[in-house]
């Protein structure tokens, strides 16, 4: 689960961290339609604290229609998180690496729209770093 | 990606099976906690018409917490999705393989909890099968 290329550590602060996650992604296409505040959840549904922690649903909706149209099951790894997360003075940001959505078994279709994902999910990071 | 004992197909009506696959994860104590009408976003970003698409981010958060102690960067497949869509007049309701978050190199711990929540879904899926 971890790609050097789709992770990068930010001394920025937290919040700062995710608006320029999201416009990096933008920037490469991608649209944010799911945003998890997972500390605010565990809070929430459970009581406990947890370091500041979201994630991001990034969604290309070319690149996804094309895996979709590929594999339908593909839904079961998207949309492409991309998380931010507080580590002591640092923030992580880490995007999902999309090879994971095209094994063994996927089409020569579906491995190539992966591919293109995971370019500008990298670049996406790159800008960051 | 397939695994057999988290997929099943239903023949009732597509939202007929978004409901139930709603009350078969909250009896295992998963809650919904993000929810992307994909056919919809298709048709709104680019116009495309897609077969109804809905992927549903099931959460329990007790597991979640625990794996996120072991290992940060679990967040990359949170939450675990359930996705319902439909085929022709068959409704396919498929469960992310929770094994996928802790591959060869995870810990015990985030192993354990990866089988316990994917025992939790297999329960969920026989319940709509």
């Amino acid at each position: 689960m971890h790609a050097p290329d789709l992770d990068v550590v930010l001394t920025t602060s937290y919040d700062d961290a995710v608006q320029k996650t999201k416009a990096a992604l933008a920037a490469q296409g991608f649209g944010i339609i799911s945003e998890i505040d997972m500390a605010g959840t565990l809070k929430a549904k459970i009581g406990v604290d947890f370091p500041a922690y979201r994630i991001l649903g990034a969604c290309n909706p070319k690149l996804a229609h094309r895996a979709l149209t590929a594999d339908p099951a593909v839904g079961l790894a998207l949309p492409c998180n991309v998380v931010v997360y507080a580590e002591g003075e640092k923030v992580w940001v880490r995007a999902f690496d999309p090879r994971a959505m095209a094994d063994g078994h996927a089409s020569e279709d579906l491995r190539t729209v992966a591919e293109e994902v995971r370019t500008k999910l990298a670049a996406a990071i790159a800008e960051l770093a």
